[in-house]
C-alpha cells in the first residue's frame, strides 16, 4: 500500500500573481472546477485581502468546488486572516494558511524584528485563524534559509497552537535536494507533534531545482507538496504539478503516489497557458510539444523498434495521443521509410537509399520534412505512389 | 581553490537536432562563436555522417573556434568515426564523441545484441577514433538505466582502449537525484583507471530533474556537464546550461565552479531563442522574463526593502539590467509608492491610501498596471504631478 502525497495547487494563488497571468473570477472558477477534476487534494484559490477582486474569486470558488479542499492565503495578522477566513464560508473544506517570514534575513531585512516577536505572531497567527476553520496551515516564509533549530522550534509552537499542516517554503529557490531533504528529516526528528501533522513542500525554481526539492521532501518524511501546473509562478515559478506527479508514478520503489489523474495533464496544462496566454516551452517536460517527439535517426530508429527504448512514460498516461517521429536532417532511413509506409508507400532497400539522399538535401533546407514533402520526393526518384 | 567542472555544450547538436530548430551553417558559425565566448570548454557542434549539411558545419565551426575543444558525434562504426574526423581536421583541439547503448533494453531491441558484442564493438570504436585524435570521449547510451555492474565493465575497457572521458548519459530522463549520484560514486569506485579519465554528466529532461541529477553527478565526482542553453534538446530537453553554472556559482560550499562568465548568459539564451524560434518559457530559471520580477505585494515589499529577502541571484551576474517590480492586484501599497517615486510622484500616507483603492479596481480589470497608468490614477484623485 503507497503513502499517499498530498497534492497542494497554488495555480491560482503563485500562479495567478506573476506578471500577465491574471484571470478574473469567471476564469479563476473555470480553471478550479477543472484542478478539482484532475484530482489535486487542496486548491489555494486566492490571497482575499489582496483586491476585491480575489476575495471575489475565493468566493465563487468556495461555492463550486465539491472535492477538494479550498484555501486562502494571508499574512500573520487578524484582518488578513478575516477576510481569508469570510472569503470561505461556503467552502466544504476550507483551509487557512496563514505566516511569517522566519530567516534572519526577513526577520531582520522585512520586519525589522527579532525571534521571540516573529514566534509570537506566528502562535497568536495560528490561534486566530483556529477560531474559524479547523484546518490551518502555517507557512515559515523563507523556510529554506532559515537555520534549523531556530525553524524546529517554530513548528514546535504552532503545532501546539493547532496549526494541522506545516508548510516548509524554499522561498527564493536556494536549495538543493540534499539540504532541502536533511531540512524535512531534521523537524521530522526534532519536533514534538510532527507526526500528528502534514509537512508541505513550498520550492520555487531559481536555479531550476523545484521539483528535485520537493521529491526529496517527500522522501524524508514530508507528505504535501505545493505546485502549480506548468511550474508557473512567482520569479522561475514554483514546483511544477506533471513533474512531481509523473517521478512518484513512473518510480514505483518510491512507494508513494497522488490522486491525480493523470490522463488530464496535457489538457489541464494547455488549459492554464491559453488562458494564462504562457506559453509552454516545446520542451518542457510531460508536457511540452516535444516532450513525446523524437528527431535524431539513432531515437528514431530504437522508438520504432520499441517506444520504451527512449520513453519512460507512455503518452497516453498523461492524456498526449501518440508519440510522434519528426522527420529533419538528422534522421535516419527508418525513420523516412516509418512515415513513407505511413502514406502507404513500402520502398525497396535500393529506392530507400535513392529517396533518402533527396530527402536529405531537402532536410538540410528546410527545418522540418512534412509528409506533403513525401510524394515530392518520390516523384523526383519516378517512385509511383497512391 | 575549486575543482573546475568542465561545460560540454551540446546546443548545437542534442538541441539543434529537435523539431524547429534546426540552424543553416551560417547561424551554427555565429552561434558557436557565441559559445566559445561565453566559455564552454567542449563545443558539440555535430553529427557530421547525418546529414551533408551537418558535416559542412562541423568544418567551419573547426576552423573559426579559437578556445573550446571542438567534439563531433559518431556511433561505434568505422564509416562514422572516418567522417567525424575529417570533419574535425581544422580544430585545434579535436575529440571525437563515440559509444553505443549498454542498457538491457537497448542491447536487445535496438541492436539485437548480446553484453560481450557490445563491449567489442566501444572498445574497437574507441580504438579506431584513436587513430584521428588523442581525445576520445565513450558514451554509455541510456546508462541511466544500464547495470552498474556491466556498466563498471564497459568503462573499465574503454579506459584500457584509451578513452579520455566517459559519458554516463541519463538518456531516457529516469533516474532520481540519488540513484544518478550513487551510479557515478559507484564507477569512482570499481573502475581500475577511472582517476586518469573525465567521467560526464549527460541528463535529460523527462521528468524535470536533469539539473538535480547533474548537481548530483559532480558532487559525486564527475568533472564535466553536457548541457545545452535554455535547456533545448531531444524531447523535454537537456540540462540547461545556465542553471548548473548558477547552482556551482552561488553554493561555494560545493568548492566547484565553471570557466562560464555568466554575465554572457542572458544574450547568449536570447540569441538561441531568437536563431532557432523557440521561446523560453516567462518563468525559466535564470534566463526567463519573469525570473527577476516581483508581482505579489508581500515580494515588492521585501525586495524594495532589500534584494536579497527574495532574490538569491543578482540580476547583473547574468547580464539582465535589473529586477523589477511589475504593478498588479496582488501588489500592496509599497510598490505602488516606489512605482510613483520613479516617475516623480512623492505621496502622503492619505494620498497614497486613496489612489491605491483607485489602483486596485483598475488592477483587477487589467492585467498590468503599467506607468502610463499612473498618471491617470493621479489625476482622478485630483493629486498634481508634473
Amino acid at each position: 500500500m503507497k503513502d499517499v502525497v498530498k497534492i497542494f495547487d497554488t495555480t491560482l494563488r503563485d500562479g495567478e500573481q506573476v506578471p500577465g497571468c491574471k484571470l478574473d473570477t469567471k476564469n479563476k472558477l473555470n480553471l478550479a472546477i477543472q484542478l478539482d477534476n484532475l484530482g489535486v487534494d487542496i486548491l489555494e484559490a486566492g490571497f482575499p485581502i489582496s483586491s476585491p477582486g480575489d476575495f471575489e474569486s475565493v468566493i465563487e470558488i468556495s461555492k463550486n468546488v465539491k472535492n477538494a479542499s479550498v484555501c486562502a492565503l494571508s499574512r500573520a495578522n487578524e484582518k488578513d486572516i478575516e477576510v481569508a477566513a469570510e472569503s470561505l464560508r461556503h467552502a466544504i473544506k476550507p483551509r487557512i494558511h496563514t505566516g511569517i517570514g522566519t530567516s534572519d534575513i526577513h526577520i531582520k531585512y522585512k520586519f525589522n524584528s527579532n525571534k521571540d516577536a516573529i514566534i509570537e505572531l506566528a502562535k497568536r497567527s495560528v490561534s486566530y485563524a483556529k477560531k474559524f476553520v479547523e484546518d490551518v496551515e502555517f507557512y515559515a516564509e523563507d523556510a529554506g534559509r532559515t537555520d534549523n533549530i531556530f525553524l524546529a522550534k517554530v513548528c514546535e509552537e504552532v503545532i501546539k497552537s493547532g496549526a494541522t499542516v506545516l508548510n516548509i517554503p524554499d522561498t527564493t529557490g536556494y536549495c538543493l535536494p540534499s539540504e532541502y531533504g536533511e531540512k524535512i528529516k531534521f523537524l521530522k526528528e526534532n519536533v514534538k507533534g510532527i507526526n500528528n501533522v502534514t509537512i508541505s513542500c513550498h520550492c520555487h525554481n531559481d536555479l531550476g531545482l523545484a521539483t528535485a526539492n520537493s521529491i526529496s521532501g517527500v522522501i524524508n518524511g514530508a507528505r504535501q507538496i505545493e505546485c502549480t501546473i506548468n511550474g508557473i509562478g512567482e520569479r522561475a515559478g514554483n514546483t511544477s504539478l506533471e513533474e512531481v506527479v509523473m517521478i512518484m508514478r513512473q518510480h514505483p520503489n518510491l512507494n508513494l503516489d497522488t490522486n491525480i489523474n493523470s490522463k488530464l495533464l496535457y489538457s489541464t496544462s494547455q488549459q492554464v497557458s491559453d488562458l494564462m496566454g504562457m506559453p509552454v516551452q516545446p520542451n518542457k517536460a510531460v508536457v511540452g510539444s516535444n516532450a513525446f517527439a523524437h528527431s535524431s535517426g539513432i531515437h528514431q530508429d530504437g522508438v520504432i523498434k520499441k517506444r520504451e527504448t527512449y520513453e519512460i512514460i507512455d503518452p497516453k498516461d498523461v492524456g498526449v495521443d501518440k508519440s510522434s517521429i519528426i522527420l529533419t536532417a538528422r534522421s535516419g532511413r527508418a525513420a523516412l521509410a516509418y512515415k513513407m509506409k505511413e502514406i502507404g508507400v513500402e520502398l525497396t532497400k535500393v529506392q530507400l537509399d535513392s529517396v533518402y539522399q533527396e530527402f536529405l538535401t531537402l532536410a538540410d533546407i528546410q527545418k522540418e520534412v512534412s509528409e506533403r514533402d513525401l510524394p515530392i520526393l518520390l516523384d523526383k526518384q519516378n517512385i509511383k505512389h497512391g
